[in-house]
């Protein structure tokens, strides 16, 4: 109530208390039956177990929308919990009535000067800002992104903590908030995200009309995942698909809420931020030297300036400087401000840069006027890095914000706030929109009848082959005698592997022989695998796989699983040893096109590889991509059945003699 | 003379100008020889055309120091700038007058409140702090670290802008500010390091007191390398060994300014940080699950709390609340400070905690009544982050750190200094004394008449030998005839490789066949390689060398070199494509015991491979971490004539079965 009244609502506000004449001097009913008229969101802030008595009253009243506020639900993780927020979904679907909530600290909306909401950290009348946040927490929407981006300058217009998302969720708000015209950037802060296709929806809203999505994802670890169950009883999903998903849809993760406050900044400049050469100016050489480091090591680069811009310099500065970027104006600039102006304006008019940064250690208050003048003035993003204070000390970094001059205190911000403004910008310029808008639809499942036959769950070989994935010969045997005759069949050199679902790592068994050049080896070889199997699994079902060796080549690894947000993923990695402890993976939503596929190929870190190096021949990365495409569309097809699959290795052959694959283990969902 | 005067400083000034009667009211003497006495220290602040004579006159009228503000020396990068800094030693070499600078920007002692600085960044009278800083840039050091170190309440001793170290130098004032017995940990913002050994004599004297070294070094990329030499006219050395002997000494090494000034707060506790096992209390989930991330990411636990604490904790907290670490006191907590305060300790006295984290949003201005009773009340570490602000607005951060609370506003910056103390904690109680020690001296040089014979730069078998490297048999060849015959004298199977030192790099060029098993593969693999070779150098010289097949085994590289600053290191890593694009490498300071080399070993980020995985049997890490070490002795003994010295690979077979060396590249330093 206080926060209500304090925000300055226009509106009537109706407290209903059965015990009290009046709430803070304003006239209480006795019950929502009571009231004068049709209320429009009903606040409801009563123990758990009036709640759904409340909101049934308030549907009765005539009321579209409630906000439960009290906590006691799926946060708990219990059964009574799970149990009385279905209490409240079943309100929702009976009556119609839509819920915020429960477990959750309200709503703000700063233009409207509307604050329903249990806490306070911001005072009123409080100046509007741009960027709208979204939050299933209410400690970190509020404090870490409302408040702090407010006490920086950047202001907020709405700020919704939604809990634990039982009718109404965070992705409808934050839709609806993209949809509004004044909206800079969406800030979302999420424990869980609802359902993959409703996310891809909201990026395909936030896409059309340019607004940056920014996510902070929390839960993401193990331990996280546990703190945020309790909290608001999220199941948050795999945190590396969350990843893919992001990258596909053009959504800027960051991993701290500062980071949303600090990126929100670049999206209300005029231009975007189009590239990634920095032109920059200070005082302090030290502190060139040190964004010189921090930018290169971020993929930054402060080019040389072209000769006439050093030739505008020249006469600026004293001798004793050197033109250089960042242009070092010694304390020369420091006693007189007009050549550290005049310098910036040489440096921003330079086609080699994209970002003009206005570096600053102590300065005059009145440095203000001079960086609008250069903002005015320039046709390119200006910024600045201020890293000192104000001689007279009025002036604050939020004061230069507010005059619509980006200003970060340290490097390592501004940089990571420039690199989310660029990849939104390159995001929308050349994603595609096609395979964005395919995400944002409910995909349809295949339904029992089609349940493919995959009955052994370890080599399924005919089925690699039925995707077009090619194989070499290959045939499973119960005794020696069969096995050599295979091999003879086949011709040599061949290998022999035991296939077992009680052994599907089966290297790490030594249940392997690779190699074989005869059928006396075969034969040895298949008499030693067969007694090394049943020493260590007596009893235990298993074939040998006869295969004829492949060719050698460059060893990728194929998988594919299902992610209970997402759906179907594809992984590309390198394989071996060392590329599994470096984790060299690349992850993208399924299916992928033979373009998207190579992509990803050239996305992984060790891609020179692919290549050859060290005298290696080129491998053939056209078949792979393929291979992948095939494959993606496969797993993408058996989505209902598939858990996991994974080829490895996917044999790459020299440029021009495709792929093979030698292996693969495949684990099917349970059956429901 | 306006800082000076400023700072309240209680000695005698004597302004020396020859046009001025007075200087801001104090009688001024038209020379140095004028002066009614000697001085201690002069400040010298004339065009660098007039310094050498400022300085002999200094030396003339008594004075034993002078500062040089003035620039055009070292830091112009031009013969004229290297020339004119010449002169500056030339006097201190003749007189004895001690010079700090040029192109420096002061000294600072707070305690004392003395300011001979061109820079005002502090309001005098200033509180003095326990952090001294040194920093050859004047901005760095006096903005970003002390500036910032005095508004978020850490404040600082001393600030020393040491410019171009002609003669007094970074490490001079910091061995000083070491020995001093307030000083609570030396920050040092370095352009380049001017001696290993003086280095390591800093940080000797650091660790025998206990005291924190911490250092920025900038100019680390090659953009910030340019920067700093047109700065300081520093030449900053290779940054993965300033790395490695950052490690061997000890001193704490952060990428930004502002992580100086964090890490410094942790340094003032009572107690040393002694783990990674955190323990925290909020009443924001969303924070708790975010730091929880964080934590995890950086190696830091929240670890599940003990029964008795749970049994403390259970009747303190709502029905609805459940019991974790970080502890959320939910809304209950809002409402009840109490409960907050009871929490947290529980949490704190629970032995599985290290370190006690108060985890703050918005908070009533008292809470730091709260703060400083759970300080004294528990015996481990207590630090807050805090994300919000405070109620009645009067408590600012800096009230906390300066009432003995280190107060943080994100948790990466908690994460980080954190980890900074831990570090120096384990280095206080297990660093090597004698190693260390060992370093801290200038190493003699071999002198020419111990240049050794290493007349091939190619493969140096002979001299690998003579450490102790086994190599497998080898014979140069100049013919056909003499390579089948070295072959069949040595047995087969045997690799042919090119030696040249016009193709180093034989892999790459198709120059060397490996697994010939007979004469007839061994004659026409000859004659295949001489033909490569000559077909793509003509005329150029070669031998071809005939090995035995060395046994397959776990492939690393070895490797030395040797850095300006800090003389001969070692470099381990994983052998082959993949480990060097993922750059898998461990540098340590030459020589290296067996034990250390062990280490270094288990420091690779694949270390994982060397015990076995997929089925391999373990390599013999012993009779590695032995040859290591022996090549690193020999790198050191030899380190006045070898550039670099790279065995690719060495070998090491399984488990008792030792190592071979099949190949390697040795460059030697060019004579002067």
């Amino acid at each position: 109530m206080a926060r209500l009244v304090g925000s300055g609502f226009g509106g009537d506000i109706w407290p209903v208390n059965p015990r009290r004449e009046t709430v803070m001097g304003i006239p209480a009913y006795p019950t929502l039956g009571a009231l004068p008229g049709a209320p429009d969101h009903v606040a409801v802030a009563v123990p758990s177990g009036g709640v759904v008595g409340c909101l049934e009253d308030a549907h009765n009243a005539g009321a579209h929308v409630a906000t439960v506020f009290s906590g006691g639900y799926a946060e708990l993780g219990t059964a009574a919990g799970g149990s009385a927020q279905t209490g409240i979904v079943d309100v929702v679907r009976r009556t119609g009535l839509r819920v915020i909530g429960p477990n959750c600290n309200g709503i703000i909306n700063v233009p409207a000067g509307f604050a329903l909401t249990t806490t306070a950290t911001l005072d009123w009348p409080c100046p509007p800002g741009r960027m709208a946040v979204v939050s299933q927490s209410g400690g970190l929407g509020q404090v870490n992104v409302m408040w702090n981006a407010h006490r920086v300058g950047v202001g907020v217009s709405h700020q919704i903590s939604s809990g634990n998302d039982a009718d109404l969720g965070a992705l409808d708000f934050a839709r609806y908030l993209v949809s509004l015209p004044d909206t800079g950037a969406v800030a979302l802060v999420l424990e869980s995200i609802r359902s993959g296709w409703e996310f891809a929806a909201l990026a395909v809203e936030a896409a059309e009309r340019g607004v940056p999505l920014l996510l902070l994802k929390i839960g993401r670890s193990e331990a996280g995942a546990r703190a945020a169950l309790s909290h608001t009883g999220a199941v948050t999903g795999s945190d590396d698909v969350v990843d893919a998903a992001c990258q596909e849809f053009g959504v800027i993760r960051v991993r701290d809420a500062d980071e949303l406050v600090d990126a929100a900044q670049l999206f209300s400049l005029r231009q975007p931020i189009r590239g990634r050469r920095l032109g920059g100016v200070s005082v302090s050489g030290g502190n060139n030297a040190l964004l010189s480091d921090l930018a290169g090591e971020s993929g930054f680069s402060f080019p040389a300036l072209s000769a006439r811009t050093s030739e505008r310099l020249s006469p600026l500065l004293p001798d004793y400087a050197q033109i250089g970027n960042p242009l070092d104006a010694t304390t020369a600039g420091i006693n007189d401000p007009d050549l550290v102006v005049k310098s910036l304006s040489a440096v921003a008019n330079d086609p080699v840069v994209d970002v003009v940064v206005s570096i600053l250690t102590h300065v005059p208050d009145t440095i203000i006027e001079t960086l609008r003048e250069i903002t005015e003035s320039v046709d390119r993003p200006h910024v600045a890095l201020w890293v000192g204070g104000a001689l007279e000390k009025q002036l604050e970094p939020e004061n230069l914000v507010r005059s619509g001059i980006p200003t970060f205190s340290r490097p390592s911000q501004l940089l990571r706030a420039l690199e989310s403004a660029i990849s939104h910008h390159e995001f929308l310029i050349g994603h595609d929109r096609e395979r964005l808008r395919a995400f944002a639809r409910p995909q349809g499942t295949l339904g029992d009848n089609q349940r493919p036959d995959l009955a052994l769950q370890g080599n399924l070989f005919g089925e690699f082959a039925s995707i077009g994935l090619p194989l070499p010969a290959w045939r499973m045997a119960g005794t020696q005698e069969e096995a050599t005759a295979a091999a003879a069949t086949m011709g040599y050199p061949v290998a022999l592997k035991i296939c077992s679902p009680s052994a599907p790592h089966k290297t790490d068994f030594g249940l392997v022989r690779l190699g074989l050049a005869d059928e006396d080896e075969t034969g040895a070889a298949f008499d030693e695998l067969v007694s090394a199997f049943t020493r260590s699994w007596p009893g235990a079902a298993f074939e040998v796989l006869v295969q004829r060796m492949a060719e050698p080549g460059l060893e990728l690894l194929l998988g594919g699983r299902c992610d209970p947000v997402f759906g179907p993923v594809v992984v590309v990695g390198m394989g071996g040893v060392l590329a599994e402890v470096f984790n060299d993976r690349v992850i993208r939503l399924a299916p992928v096109s033979a373009r998207v596929a190579e992509v990803m190929l050239r996305e992984l870190r060790a891609n020179q590889v692919l290549d050859g190096v060290r005298g290696a021949s080129p491998s053939d990365v056209e078949a792979a991509a393929q291979a992948i495409s095939d494959f993606s569309r496969w797993l993408f097809s058996l989505r209902d059945v598939l858990e996991e699959v994974d080829i490895n290795p996917l044999i790459v052959h020299q440029k021009g003699m495709g792929v093979s694959v030698v292996d693969g283990l495949v684990t099917l969902k349970s059956q429901t």
